[in-house]
């Protein structure tokens, strides 16, 4: 309940609207504006504090390698189905964006909760190596998949190792990235197959780095994502005629019942 | 049909995935990370070339002045009501920018095409002042709206201001920003009422001056709002039980017919 | 602003829930539970009263109609692509409604809209015959697309005619469905091409004779597909795998610039 | 591979669209206009197979007690928030549906797979009432709330007590109802407080009853609730302005950093 009895529908500790400007987390968007990345603002907005320049730049890279991925993958259909249904541009998006689901960027949250429990016990006095093999260990016994480890097509990621050689420069690399790199170096032997950090899994370590909450990993990964998805909704709308992609019949399989004559 | 008889069902010049890169508008995406900002990726995304740098820092701040506005507008009401059902991350976020539409962002649109229209009179051999006066007496006469002016809380938006200085600056602001701002030094005397320039219509102006496709204003200020947005679920999802937000009974008014006894 | 000073939020004439029972449209939930079918409920819901027999069962067969027609729209595809994804169920749902745009199912409220204006002609002294010709001139003058006619693939739409029957059989068939035939029997002759009354359009015209709002026409639509995207959800996530239907490389084309060497 | 070596994208035995009718789970679309309501529709869609006429009204009971409970629910408040935004019919409904998450109607799958457990038990010998009894000792020891138990304004939810009676009139009540009668029973004595069963679990007994798979219950539940959601975004468009549902700046509190002087 508030001071004067009325209740309090929203509490926020975000963002307030003055008649003369806005107030985000302590500061003013008139000020933040032209001074602070939407890459920063990022940072502002989901940790309440400034990002060093470091940091700044490190999250835009993570943004960039999130934005784009070609034609293919589920938000991207998804997006362009909706628009060819004649849609309005900014719900055509949120259709791109509502399958960026468990299987699909997913693997961020689970891999940093992974890496959360590795890192705990790296501070109580395990070496990396062996945290990385005990985590290689605990899943091979329970035959389940690695999040943020394997890609169907690529057998390094050129994404996550330019990331890496980023978050080097840039200071931020530490042990959340050696416990992903130890684990995937270790995967061949213990795991008995070679199994790659994908993108998703070094963004993970490099969103652990920098004391994200996992929570969020795939929020970060949909705010890339979504400056491809408004690329292809555009396309789709300027390029393409309404229910443009409907699948040929040749190529759907109807194999249910047939029609009672 | 491809040239092999094939049916092509998605055609993109957009990007596409190589086994060892992704190709963005012909540039390497493995490159562009560390390189390119994000804001910059959204220029080369939907534009298809890279931006100079002034041009990439003015999106910047666009895409910044786009992403928070306190807990009040329906795109965070309706993404925090959604969390609080218990929702996927990725599909409160999608919630979010559904509500996005003509009357939340959608004037950015709507003040693009205006002042196209504007500008091919200037084009033509109208002064900026003529071409703002028409559009005014125009709007006046058919009783309409005009989309980018005025504002509930600010008497002057200050995002637009600070947006409008850093054009200057960055030797962007041309007469598409003339434009919009003598519609609204003219509106006192033609229209009766001062109509302040929003920050829609800043925002229009400015993509307008940088020659962004009218169409995909709503996709630029969701891809800025969407950094809001993510934020407000983290937060919905962190500090708030399920079902959180339901309006007390005595703040609803129920006022159809009743129970017949 | 309530009877004690506190801001009224939200009204609705809709229902409200009580300790014991739910209101809606005045009629106690609880005995409505066996009493009316779920189309009767939608009548009720939509226009506040209960629909009498004849009413409820040309709605049953509206919804019927709209449920399903294959794998191909834009809405299932939507729905399945977010599905492989590895998205909640009523997500996948969501989607999949979201697609039913101005192109897909949106013709409805057109055609509503258009028939209304036709009746008002008939109301005004003019023959049903001569309505359906002026409406036929004005869109051949105007080149426009005319709503709620004309199918790929139906030469006469099997579900128009069948829904139609039922309207005679009910007794409610009238103006608007002699105004839809009567459109498609001239239209031979004014545009010189045979434009069959397509699903949306015989739906458009029984909605119009029992006077629902054109605004809603998309919702009945939608609420009748509801039923077969979620088959669709249910059968994509239960015999499919995640990230499924990924065309192949060979399907997609892409004609962007290439990667610089 | 199809036969000619063409990819096969989609596989479906749900419908397939043909020149003069959809053949939907081996019937003719056309023919089941105005035979079958739209609940036997739900049924044979998603089973495959038609109901006998007790299940079609059984389902039919559950589609409205599912339809409508007021203006409080998450799903109705982010419609209306959405349709506040300028948004597309069909979109505002989607937007609701997508609030339909595991707090939200959720309970019914969860409760569902619950049931399940228990009537293998009973199946191998246990008697319903000793079945309950474990299920609710076990979630005690778990610490865990019992899926599609309780409720904070109904003591006694009435729509499933009617669900009940009419499962009983129909010849489908069976153990799974007895299960979830003889958990709320002895959950007084067992948890240490009275549980009674809410509509979620009351609707996962009879869904279980009628033998649906659990991953379907949201989606069913969510085909009753779009009903509800319909009117109101139609009555949100036709009766309130746009943004209307702002609540006022005393209702929300900011309690972040303040802006730094």
């Amino acid at each position: 309940m508030g001071k004067d009895g009325n209740q309090i529908l929203y509490r926020t500790a975000i963002a307030k609207a003055l008649s003369d400007d806005v107030v985000v987390r302590g500061y003013s968007l008139r000020s933040l504006i032209g001074d602070l990345s939407i890459a920063g603002m990022c940072y502002l907005l989901i940790k309440g504090e400034r990002p060093d320049r470091n940091a700044e730049k490190m999250l835009d890279a993570i943004l960039v390698a999130s934005s784009e991925h070609g034609v293919r993958p589920p938000s991207i259909q998804a997006a362009r189905q909706i628009a060819s249904g004649g849609v309005q541009f900014q719900a055509c998006v949120a259709g791109g964006i509502l399958a960026l689901g468990d299987s699909h960027g997913g693997a961020i949250e689970e891999a940093m909760v992974l890496f959360d429990l590795g890192l705990s016990g790296v501070k109580a006095g395990r070496s990396v190596k062996d945290a990385a093999a005990e985590i290689l260990s605990d899943f091979k016994a329970r035959k389940q998949r690695l999040p943020g480890f394997g890609h169907p097509t690529h057998a390094q990621d050129p994404r996550t190792t330019r990331l890496f050689d980023l978050a080097r420069e840039f200071g931020i690399f530490n042990d959340a990235g050696r416990l992903a790199e130890s684990i995937a170096e270790q995967s061949q032997e213990i795991m008995g197959r070679r199994l790659p950090l994908n993108v998703d899994g070094g963004i993970a370590a490099l969103l652990t780095a920098m004391d994200f909450d996992p929570k969020v990993g795939k929020g970060i990964f949909a705010a890339g994502r979504i400056f491809g998805i408004v690329a292809h909704v555009l396309e789709e709308k300027v390029r393409e005629k309404p229910m443009a992609h409907l699948p040929s019949f040749d190529l759907i399989q109807y194999d249910g019942r047939e029609l009672e004559s």
